[in-house]
């Protein structure tokens, strides 16, 4: 449940939409990098916040306790704690696991695949910061998903939000994932759950409230840097100025127009430390053609600089920000868009088939489609000793191959091969 | 313990390889398909024999009990059955997993990759099968591994000889199991297991031995048909009558001179029907330069005729044949090559370094990078405010970059961009 698999016509979809991501990551110097589909439980366990329960546990059958992975970004910090590696740029296109309840429709699996770039070590501030940004933009508008925007906020703004608006320390982190909700459910509802859940007094959360509702540019910036209350607070200090800088490198790479600074993204995984970022695919309620679907959430990272430490027997950190691309929901709408245009993707890359319209001449096909693949051509034929002409060019069209090398009793005589363009039915000796 | 991560430069070698052994699977017209790394846990049981013990198995945390998939054959057939596919050329490459003792130092791990290639359908006898020893053929030499040997036989000679030295046919998987140790441990040895351990009477296993230790070409083939007794077998019969077959296609291909027809192979996995093959690397003690390891399969296939069936509510069966590459094992051998001859693979494709010479330009460089970037080059920079061109230019030679796009003061004002060739230092104006 919650799984599923390939079938060619999926399969070659994802390979071109992989293909598209790895370009990019590639693009940006970035290194493959595998691990193991298995950890040690441990190494998983209280990464996730609420997400531990759904790790997928292995059954003790002696040795070592083990899980499958739940994301790229544990395994990756294990990763360079292990190896004493501080320096890194780096991908990773692999499967994680996660026993939720499935919603497949909306592309929602237990097995998925996760896309990740992340770069590692000591960095001037946001340089790195607003590279996983410019990917983000490459990758969507690559794509083609139509337009979107990239939500970016910072866990230091709103830890100093918090705390001038009077929440205490230790309700930091309650009160982030109720503000992570406010994408999804009205204010209202959110200021509801951090007075009775979360236990925040009014006053806070309506103070909170005034400050998470806000979104926008370089503008929003420098008023929040001038705001008496939030300018006082060291950590949004910080990181607001960090925020303007941010803003002046997004403007260098060209890309604000797709930015937006919202208070009100807070990103649900405990590790964040600094940038937060999530990139959100807009509806766009014009023709049928484009059918668009809701996703949600196409792309989403940041900064955590303590996770690497958590690894490492002295503590020792590594800074990292890092971007993972939503590829299953992409998967999701580039799958819908393809079915709702008809096309059908070639699942085979064949580029000839060896046919013969007489009887007796499988010897002569073998022989030929022998020499084509020796060349490095892409070649297939039928099975079978006797197969009809018919049924070989039949084969041909079913599956897009262009082209038929034919091999009769006269081109063997003649010592030619008759090439047939498939669509054209044009036929020429060689 | 038995897994491993993978460095980014033996991630690099991986891809080269596996781009090697995916680019012939595509030469001979195979889809990808992809299946959950998870199945039901009653898909795996019983199909692997002695190996059904090996398998990870997933804690009951309320749902299905699950497992880690075996191998990827299994897999294939329960798609194929499961979808009521009757037809399919596909390849899949992906990681598997055995509670095995691990012997890494051999390449032999709990997760490793496997790349397979199967022909699922109704087809003319042996025309898949020939293409199936043709592909091993063809990735071996692309490979350039050395010297080697694809052994075959055919599960049905095998019992036809079991049945004719008076073997009973409960114990022809026994046998079968014990003959498959020849490759390593001598007859008098495999002997004694078959009258020891299997309860097979002394003059049956010696009858037995006379013909397992036979292996030959065209001429043994012809041999074995006008035996007496193995003639007068109808399996035999029908498997040296197809085997004779197979080497016409293979005569064809022009790759008998690798093959040779073996009667000791047997392969342990018990779903095999019909012709089965491996591969073996041929050890040269010659000069010190190859630095051969003793590395035995690398890769091994054959005709599972009936696992498709076994999956099928009605018991529809689909004739089936496929080889698996030993990836692994390869893998460590062209890593040993690689480690011997010193050379430094590059583990990113970075074209240019984006560097300047001067304080106070990361504006420029950030907007040059942008520009390569958006114009599809592979670009990096220093993720520093103010590095030194010295280190700029050493990150290139440390990492393989060939060039460096240099924008200093001087340029800014020119208008222009110094394009530095980092191996020869001559630079040109752009």
């Amino acid at each position: 449940q919650g799984t599923r698999d390939h079938p060619p016509a999926q399969a070659a979809l994802r390979e071109r939409l992989l293909s598209a991501v790895v370009s990019c990551f590639k693009r940006h110097g970035a290194a493959a990098i595998d691990t193991p589909v298995l950890e040690l439980r441990e190494t998983l366990v209280g990464k996730y916040g609420e997400g531990t329960k759904l790790i997928y546990e292995l059954q003790d059958q002696g040795g070592e306790l083990l899980a499958l992975r739940y994301d790229l970004t544990v395994p990756f910090a294990r990763y360079l704690a292990m190896n004493k590696v501080t320096k890194m740029k780096r991908y990773h296109i692999a499967k994680v696991y996660r026993r939720d309840n499935p919603a497949t429709t909306r592309g929602r699996y237990r097995e998925f695949y996760q896309c990740d770039f992340d770069i590692a070590g000591q960095c001037d501030p946001m340089i790195p910061d607003a590279e996983c940004l410019k990917i983000v933009h490459e990758i969507l508008s690559d794509l083609q998903l139509g337009d979107f925007v990239i939500k970016v906020n910072d866990r230091r703004i709103l830890n100093g939000v918090f705390a001038v608006c009077g929440v205490p320390e230790s309700k930091f982190i309650p009160a982030c994932s109720t503000v992570d909700k406010l994408d999804k459910v009205p204010w209202e509802e959110v200021r509801n759950e951090m007075v009775g859940e979360k236990g925040l007094s009014p006053e806070a959360a309506d103070r909170i409230g005034e400050y998470v509702q806000l979104h926008g540019g370089l503008d929003l910036i420098e008023q929040l840097l001038q705001d008496p209350k939030l300018s006082q607070n060291k950590l949004a200090k910080e990181g607001l100025g960090d925020m303007k800088l941010l803003f002046e490198y997004l403007t260098l790479f060209g890309i604000t127009g797709k930015i937006s600074f919202d208070l009100s993204l807070a990103r649900g995984l405990d590790y964040y430390t600094g940038v937060i970022f999530e990139a959100v695919l807009l509806q766009q309620d014009n023709e049928h053609v484009e059918e668009p679907v809701s996703v949600g959430s196409v792309a989403g990272g940041g900064r955590y600089d303590g996770l690497v430490g958590m690894f490492d027997p002295k503590g020792r950190k590594v800074p990292c920000v890092g971007v993972s691309i939503g590829i299953e929901r992409i998967f999701s709408i580039l799958e819908q868009r393809l079915e709702a245009s008809g096309e059908k993707l070639r699942t085979t890359e064949t580029q000839v088939l060896v046919a013969t319209p007489q009887k007796d001449l499988l010897a002569a096909r073998l022989k030929l489609i022998s020499e084509l693949w020796d060349a490095g051509i892409k070649a297939e034929m039928l099975y079978r000793k006797d197969p009809k002409l018919l049924k070989q060019l039949q084969y041909c069209e079913d599956t897009g191959i262009p082209l038929a090398a034919i091999v009769g009793e006269q081109e063997l005589a003649d010592g030619v091969v008759k090439l047939r363009d498939v669509a054209t039915r044009k036929e020429v000796k060689v």
